[in-house]
């Protein structure tokens, strides 16, 4: 497939020219030498510009042609006016993919932008040159300390997760969502586009999940057809904006891209089978419970909570989002009760409180055996806990009763909603981390979103089983 | 006002009974005893136990009869069957408020758990004692740092907010929302109710923003009477739960209270005045920006961001909220364009990052330049504003730019969305705190947040101007 092997120097270089190099040091010199070296990134690096012999310890050479080993990809960081010149130099040293990460192309307000991307698009055609961007932070690829970025990376992991977006923001932490991974921010996509991307990264064996951030595309039907593909062996979850008349004004400007009208992007995704998320916190929700949890084998949902009142909000939630809290069995409610105050009558949401103060075990251990018969319960498929490591000497650690029943019921997702000081605790975020990355459980901020994203996954796993 | 005096000694003890204390230590005691010491309550507190002579170092007494001084609140920890008995006694040493903790009464699936609320109503009548529960945390005001809570209170602070609720959960942090302040956890519910605590939070001057949790209520007439009044002195948010059918019943057996359809409630509180949450997030956001930010004399938005992607998604938000990106004034373009290369054309959203491209200062001084353009903007009500301290030497720090802009105009509310690693870092929540308790800006996960928190500011702000 062409798109494997011509965006493979994207995301896999073994060799990188940076054109346009700067021997400035520090945050605000966003300097791609230097922002690679502190990425650990192992490949070879070879500053160009003419002004300087050496940048940062490294030989800096006067054009691309003067480099004497093979490059991979060119990452071009000068202005736009000279950048088609260096493509054309690109294309005849034998470099095959290029990164124009300056502005002032098709987003620029004045037709100078536009005339400066048309000749990119021509040169880099015929060199040869496939094109990331203009206007972009590049790609990045956490396995292999991989960034392009000129701001300082600090928070891309080896997440199974790759990202395709019109926008340099998902390359960070932004609201819930921490997604690289493995990324391509198209920029004002002159060149390489949604589908191509998307492609891919259906290939790419480590990626499980792929996120696509979308404001505008050129080829709805090559992307309809793509798409159509790519679920069948890979979840997609898409954040598309630029929903109303006037954003999608924006967007176009933003990236100069085509755009359409909300409903018919609607419409496209569900004929797709792409999952779409309406804001950045859900995109971050989605992608923790697609990376993280099994598929779920149906809609019967059990609740374990420490709170009654949260018990009633996931009932809520369950309604609306059409997945079903399920009458437990006899036999669960039996169990349950054996643990329980006479008063108290087992039932789901399973409010975990009166058993707490009815039993003499550590209150982990009180919530492993409520997990656990919840988890047992043959209508359950999914559940949500929520519950909190109130007490320093909270025994066992409330992390390892999530992993531990997790192994225990491999096949039955465990979202998890904390409760007390989460957000705002540093701590337990940690814990949570080396949780999700066990890929034993997903973390949520509140029963709503838990409930929100179990749905997605119970309806990517229908999807799956009906489509040939 | 009865509820005025008679609901005092819940807010403002000056001493308290702690009926049934026990001499137990640590985490996992649930002593309201050691927790009132814990959170520096320095009123007077009678542990009474006839089994004990001694608690924690202080006397112990038989009966609250022989407490030797007089005690505005008992706050009663005893199994259900001996609480009526306790009650009567606190009426006879003329205690007049009580805070019944413990569970099993009208919540219970037994027929004993009626009998005996039933029974605890009538001797409480006939006694002159008000009763808060039965089923609760009880109450808390962190201004005198009282809690009758027996889990640990770590999160009150001095915040101007009062939370009425059915739940203990509010008590603590959960998801985005921490809220006490002050706080009434009516619990069942079986005298005091909604309404009262509303009115009695209305003519408290600690209290600038009332929260409300409700899963059902008695007398609806009286709560639409009362909710009228109080919304014209304090905005008053509510998060109601058991919407559907099958949640509402589950709220009935969780407080046994009664219940009734959403779409009436949502009649209800349009009616009156009432802002409505959907889920604990949004209340929390709203907490934040009724707290913290002046109300808005209009609904013109300004939008500065550091990410094109981020403007595009706040105008989203905006066309859904119905707030307005206002198109800038010329004079504002000009003085924003000389400051941008000349191939960009600012405009609202305005996306900084050119702008910091091209400046030779550094990017905190930058941002605060933009942000004093926009916000010097006549058609501007209120800012958005995306962008974070990437840099460890952010220079002016990011808050102090946000505080002194926010100085500099005093009438136009400022949300701020920081970009990277924002949930995950303490230092940047601390940062937050700061920011928000001095009253300055209110922080946001995601524009979409920041954009609906703003839109119920709005219409809070027409509310008021409209209701005579």
């Amino acid at each position: 497939m062409s798109s494997v092997t011509q965006l493979k120097p994207f995301l896999e270089p073994r060799s990188i020219a940076v054109v346009g190099a700067n021997p400035n040091s520090g945050e605000q010199a966003f300097n791609v030498v230097e922002n690679l070296a502190q990425c650990g990134y192992q490949g070879k690096v070879y500053p160009v510009n003419p002004n300087y012999k050496e940048i940062l310890g490294r030989e800096c050479y006067p054009s691309v042609k003067e480099i004497p080993g093979d490059v991979d990809l060119a990452i071009i960081v000068t202005p736009r006016a000279i950048v088609s010149g260096i493509v054309k130099q690109c294309g005849e040293k034998g470099i095959k993919a290029a990164i124009v990460v300056g502005q002032g192309f098709s987003d620029a307000a004045d037709e100078e932008g536009k005339r400066v991307q048309q000749q990119l698009v021509e040169v880099a055609r015929k060199g040869g040159v496939r094109i990331l961007g203009p206007n972009t932070v590049g790609s990045a690829n956490a396995f292999i300390n991989f960034s392009a970025a000129f701001l300082k990376q600090t928070d891309i992991r080896k997440l199974p997760v790759a990202v395709v977006c019109q926008s340099g923001l998902f390359f960070g932490t932004v609201g819930r969502a921490r997604l690289l991974g493995k990324g391509l921010d198209l920029g004002n996509s002159c060149d390489i586009d949604v589908a191509e991307a998307m492609e891919y990264f259906a290939e790419d064996p480590q990626v499980k999940v792929i996120v696509l951030h979308i404001e505008g595309i050129r080829d709805g039907k090559r992307f309809r057809e793509v798409a159509r593909r790519v679920v069948k062996k890979k979840p997609v979850i898409a954040l598309k904006t630029g929903r109303s008349e006037r954003s999608a004004r924006a967007a176009q400007s933003h990236t100069g891209s085509l755009v359409g009208k909300d409903e018919v992007w609607d419409a496209v995704f569900k004929q797709c089978g792409i999952i779409r998320a309406d804001n950045i916190d859900e995109l971050g929700d989605l992608v923790r419970a697609f990376s993280y949890l099994p598929t779920m084998a149906g809609r019967g949902i059990g609740v374990v909570t420490a709170s009654g009142g949260i018990g009633i909000m996931t009932l809520d939630a369950c309604a609306k989002y059409n997945l079903e809290v399920v009458e437990l069995s006899p036999e669960t409610v039996r169990r349950l009760n054996a643990m329980s105050p006479v008063w108290y009558k087992a039932s789901n949401p399973l409010d975990i409180w009166p058993l707490i103060i009815n039993s003499p075990r550590p209150f982990g251990e009180t919530l492993r055996m409520a997990m656990t018969e919840v988890l047992r319960d043959p209508g359950v498929n999914a559940i949500v806990v929520f519950a909190g490591a109130w007490f320093e000497g909270f025994k066992p650690l409330i992390t390892d009763v999530m992993k531990e029943t997790a192994d225990a019921f491999p096949n039955k997702p465990i979202a998890w909603c904390p409760y007390d000081g989460w957000l705002f605790n540093i701590h337990s975020r940690d814990l949570a981390d080396k949780l999700e990355e066990a890929a034993r459980a997903a973390v949520f901020s509140i029963p709503d979103d838990a409930v929100r994203a179990l749905a997605r996954l119970a309806e990517y796993s229908d999807l799956r089983n009906i489509t040939p």
